[in-house]
Formats: C-alpha cells, sequence, structure tokens
C-alpha cells in the first residue's frame, strides 16, 4: 500500500496479462487487457494502528472499506490489495464489500508455494504482519513450515522498510534485508524466502547475495492471481 | 496508454511526489502523497483511428470522454493522459470535461526544453502523432526547431514500438529506436530527442549508445507537472 508499492504492482499485473495472452496464442495489443483501476487513497499506517487497537483516525479500515466502495462502484469484479499488513483487515472488508472478489495475499501465496513443492520458508514482514500471524496460518494451512527472524532481526527488517524503501534510500534497504536474510539462510538452510512486506521486492532481489536464495514475491503471486480472475470471469 | 506505459507513469509520478516532500524538507511518508487513480480502460488503437477518421467503434474519443467522467466523479482535478497520440483529441476531452485541469504533453515538454535552453530537437514518436503535428506546433512555439525522421525511419520506429515494446521485445525495440536515433543524431549535431511515445522510453535508454544522447521523457516531464499539480492545490 505504499504507493511505490502500487505502482510496482499494476506493472506485475500488466505482465501477468500479457503472459496469459500469449500463453493463449493471442497476440498482445492493448485492447487486449481488461480494463483495471489502480486506487492509491490516504490511509493511516497499517503497522501503528495494529500496535494501538483502539478507534480513531489512526485507524486504516474505513478508508480501506470507502476505496473498496469505489472501485465497486466503477464495476470492479475482482480487488488486490498491494500490502501485506493491510491483509489483517480482509474479513471486515471482504464483509463490508460481499460482492467484490476480494484476494488474501497470503492464501494465494502459500497456495504457490506448495504447488511449487516448496516445505520450508523465511518469513520477512514488517512487525504488523508478524503480530497477526498472517502468513504463518495460511502456510500451515498449506503444510509449509514459517520460519521468522529474531526480535533484533526484525527491527532490521523494519528499518529497511521505513528509513530505506519508503524514504528512498535504497542501498540502506538492500543492506538490512540481506543481512537478514543471509543469516536466516544458516539456520534454516534449503527455505525459500517470502518477501511479505511490498517494499522488500524493490530492494532485496538487487543484493549481490540474492542470487543464492529462492525469493519468492507474494506481490507477484497476488499480480497472477488477479490476472487469472480478470481471464476466467471475461 | 499503453498498459505497460500507464503502469510506467505511476511510477515516475510517484517519484516525482517523493522528490516534492524531499524538496519541501518534508518526511516522504505513504501518508504524504495524493490521492491519485489510475485508470486504464479499453480503447481503440489511437494512431489507427487518426489514419481512418471515419466514424465508428474504432474511434477513441467516447470511451476516452467516459473514463475522464469516472474520474471527476472520484473527485480529480488534475488528469494526465500517459499516451502522446491520444492528445490529438486534447481539445474535445478538455471542452468536454471542462472542470478537470487536463495537461497537455506536449505544451509540458517543450515548455520543459526551453526553460532548460534546448533550441533543437529530433523527435520519436508514432505516425498519428507526427499526423497531427502535436509537437512540432508546441515546440515551434517554445522556440524548439524539431527535426523528423524520413519516411523509412517512421517505419522502424513503428516496428520498434508494436513488434518491440507492445508485444515485449524489448531487445527488439532498442534496436529499432537506437538505430534511427544514431542516424539524425549524425545529421542533427546537438540535438535533443524526445522520445514522444510512451513506449519508447521503456526500451531506447537501455541501448549502448544511449548514453551519448539527451534523451528527453515527455511522460517524466508530465508526471513532473501532474505532481506539482498535485501538491499546488492540497
Amino acid at each position: 500500500m505504499g504507493p511505490a508499492a502500487g505502482a510496482d504492482f499494476v506493472r506485475l499485473f500488466v505482465q501477468a496479462c500479457a503472459r496469459r495472452m500469449a500463453a493463449a496464442g493471442r497476440p498482445v495489443t492493448d485492447q487486449g487487457f481488461p480494463e483495471h483501476w489502480l486506487a492509491q487513497v490516504p490511509v493511516p499506517d497499517r503497522s501503528r494502528a495494529l500496535a494501538d487497537t483502539t478507534p480513531g483516525p489512526h485507524q486504516p479500515l474505513d478508508p480501506m472499506l470507502d476505496a473498496l466502495g469505489r472501485l465497486h462502484s466503477l464495476g470492479a469484479r475482482a480487488v488486490a490489495i498491494a500490502c501485506n499488513t493491510a491483509h489483517a483487515w480482509h474479513a471486515p472488508l471482504q464483509a463490508g464489500c460481499p460482492a467484490l472478489d476480494l484476494l488474501h495475499i497470503a492464501d494465494e501465496t502459500a497456495a504457490h508455494l506448495a504447488a511449487a513443492g516448496v516445505r520450508q520458508a523465511i518469513l520477512l514482514a514488517t512487525e504488523g504482519t508478524y503480530a497477526t500471524g498472517l502468513y504463518d496460518a495460511a502456510l500451515a494451512r498449506a503444510g509449509v513450515a514459517c520460519h521468522l527472524p529474531t526480535a533484533a532481526e526484525r527491527a532490521t527488517v523494519m528499518h529497511g522498510i521505513y528509513a530505506g524503501v519508503k524514504a528512498g534510500d535504497m542501498a540502506l534497504a538492500r543492506r538490512c534485508f540481506a543481512g537478514v536474510t543471509g543469516a536466516m539462510a544458516v539456520r534454516h538452510p534449503g527455505s525459500a524466502v517470502v518477501m511479505g512486506c511490498t517494499e522488500i521486492p524493490l530492494a532485496l532481489p538487487d543484493a549481490e547475495e540474492a542470487r543464492h536464495w529462492q525469493l519468492v514475491d507474494p506481490t507477484a503471486v497476488l499480480a497472477e492471481a488477479l490476472a487469472r480472475r480478470a481471464y476466467a470471469a471475461g
């Protein structure tokens, strides 16, 4: 739900659509893409709202519900949210807009890993996502063991997200994400690395060490799942 | 208006907003970005409609007017169209939606070049854009001479746009765009290169020879202009 991540999600969705057209033997033309809208609306910080669950203007549910309602008015049938932490509100969002098919990033990722035969995963995410157990539960249901960073490593990941990607310092972000991944890969050899916050794939894949790891981008998995819905519905 | 170009425009707009926050000494946070929506709706091919001006479902004006109206209903105040050729319909679009500030990509680019002291420019664009004289007129008003490719070179640029970028073959696109630019740079030394179709900046800057040329991306100029409007209005 960071605006840079939102822009990147559109790019991934467009690529996924182009792959579907090519796989179906159709020419890839502008007119072959499904209609799609990107809503980037101001939403309070999701990790902060999970740390302070009192009601108030720092809660993101109402602005997110409002954006969903506007997308529904535009004729949207399926919606993906390009923010892992925001999925803590998936149930009330889906309940508040039952006519929409609201995709779930962790369920899509778990199904993708299981289909690829992955049995162990390292999870990089925000404190908010760890607190909700979003991926732990989805991965467990799919039979994939989920390894979490230590408290100090989590703080390093958060620093890479906020002082790194969100503030535009990609070198700092790479150092933070690669340092934590390297240490965890030693403890949990053979694990895939789930980049469970949309800011992480904007920096970690460019780290020198990244070629040694099996990186999984849930945002790319989500984009693929949305493209699948778009062509199935057409 | 190609979906890949639309996705790239959001990326450029987000970057322009981040630069504005940083320049104003404000922290760059998700909540500091203005609300913005991307509409990617099926619109008939713009170059084809300019080649065949008879009325009919191959004309893009009505679908574009419809999208503008929906953006206005969402509360949009300023709109940028990430497609050069579509600007052939700028006047009827602006007349049909007078409450919106509809930016003009060629006017913004011409003002940008003049402010940078550029006096000569090579124009790479679609046949549709050449036919409308979109940039020629805007550059002339700003005192910038505009150099156009030969008919054979135009055909090569169109091949790079359609068989290259739009079809996902970036290597072919690079060869087409760089070949024409290299030949024109010999004929018109000291010219800036205006990449006057949104597909061109997705390939030409990655060509080996590109470091010798002063490439100007009107889409980036347009994104900067839209960010300026967004923060001025806030």
